[in-house]
């Protein structure tokens, strides 16, 4: 983040319907000739759009957040995609984030800990993983649901984000239940996340748990912040969903990288708002959130 | 249900270090005589414990109950051998039971629903989702997180079931929450089921929006029905977790179809306690389960 001066994410989220111009339309058939099937056209389709919006931006971002739900649509072609995209993203220079939101415990949450950080080792060998720097990860289930997702990525030197207070507008309908004990379901979470987390590898005091804490409800993040004084953040929301780059102060208290901004549509159909080319939509509209985000973080403390 | 006379759902849940003997020894090389990687030759050994685990307890069982995380640890691989595993199950007469717990919002939430129920109609043409017949989701992100699996869901008369309250010891820390209103979050939770829910296609009285109630807690058994009259419910802990099915009661009240009892290592496992060979193990166990299950139903109401 330092050497980028950037705490820009950008948000990998391809819409099958929304593809940049030119995606996938050179080959249509396969190395020899034949009929390529749905889902081995649209995977090819994507993967052009992914590593052009990559290329349009990568200077102006520290990370890339592929969204799974967008890749898992292909089925089998959809996980090969994911992972050359990661592929890409790591060439350029990128962390990647994989935002799957998983929740469950025990031995699943180990299983779905190998599949997206560091892999498996089998009987029939070792079994690569995605090799993401960081997973999103829902708590609903408890502590149960987060332990075995640190673990794996405590062991090598990745991290978890878990969902804190998110920016949909139905976080309302449980994150932000009142307790009888005072304070939200979403704050017991946030002190949930402050006690599991410990000093993350690079010692410039944060933590390896993060949280992911919307953009859309400023007013959270500051409260957020207290609850969680040295968990990174994560902050979806910033633009197409109506959150502002200004009010993200709280969560560079820590430090400049206590505050990871992520958007997707803002940047990838940045086109249609401002007219050109959606590459150099993209970047203006990528290197405006980096300086914007990289100046406000230079005031705070 | 009625026909087989069962509630019982196999959870897949296959773990690689514990795989049926035999399963996969057959062919470590491709057809072109060539050394397969790792993920290839764990994937077939696990469609091969998979479906002998299938043929020998079908007969006993009503649905599958995939635990995708186990699937997805092999990536790509592993999408492919969940889909020739569901095709097994519906072969054998089996529903299936996608058990990924997804929870995420708008089009995400979309697009995991196209994935596991559906797929999606695109420019590429249809790409085919898995055809699950039930969905489990979380609801931490609130309404906005159920809303549109319900919806895909219903499109195409499938179901969704929600986590309500988990079989964990870890569903103490967010689920079990007192809230300032009174009842804990699970309860609110459990609300939110029953108002999105809508008569099923069956005209069994049961709504097509179910939950996910753990086995383990028969306390909380009686107070979810009570909350959620009509909706199915997955009861997951029975056997290695230390539920009972004799506890089970209260799901069955709006009628036999209104529990479905899900066990995975006590029947997968069952020669480990019981000796012999695996498949007449979990026959047997399947066997025990289905007439426990469907005896103590009779009784209820």
């Amino acid at each position: 983040m330092a050497a980028r001066e950037s705490q820009v994410v950008l948000g990998l989220d391809p819409d099958l319907s929304a593809l940049w111009p030119g995606s996938g339309a050179a080959d249509s058939r396969g190395a020899e000739g034949e009929a390529l099937p749905p889902a081995e056209l649209a995977g090819r389709a994507m993967l052009e759009h992914c590593r052009a919006l990559i290329d349009a931006t990568a200077e102006a971002c520290v990370a890339v957040k592929p969204q799974l739900a967008r890749f898992e649509v292909l089925g089998a072609v959809g996980r090969s995609v994911l992972g050359a995209v990661v592929e890409h993203a790591r060439a350029a220079g990128l962390m990647v984030i994989a935002d799957g939101k998983r929740g469950d415990i025990d031995v699943t949450a180990q299983a779905y800990a190998a599949s997206l950080l560091g892999g498996l080792d089998t009987s029939y060998g070792h079994i690569d993983g995605l090799g993401a720097d960081l997973v999103t990860v829902n708590p609903l289930m408890g502590l149960d649901a987060l332990e075995p997702f640190v673990a794996a990525a405590r062991e090598i030197g990745s991290g978890v984000l878990v969902l804190v207070r998110t920016s949909n507008p139905g976080a309302v309908d449980v994150e932000d239940l009142e307790l009888s004990g005072g304070g939200a379901v979403w704050e017991r979470i946030a002190e949930l996340v402050d006690e599991l987390g410990r000093p993350g590898r690079d010692d410039g005091g944060l933590s390896d748990v993060g949280a992911v804490v919307g953009a859309t409800a400023p007013g959270h993040l500051a409260r957020a912040r207290e609850l969680m004084p040295s968990a990174p953040m994560l902050l979806p929301g910033v633009g197409a969903q109506g959150g502002r780059v200004q009010e993200l102060a709280p969560a560079f208290l820590p430090g400049r990288a206590g505050g990871l901004v992520s958007a997707s549509r803002s940047i990838s159909e940045a086109h249609r708002l401002t007219g050109g080319e959606p590459a150099a939509a993209a970047r203006a509209e990528a290197e405006r959130m980096r300086e914007t985000a990289w100046e406000l973080s230079a005031q705070v403390r």
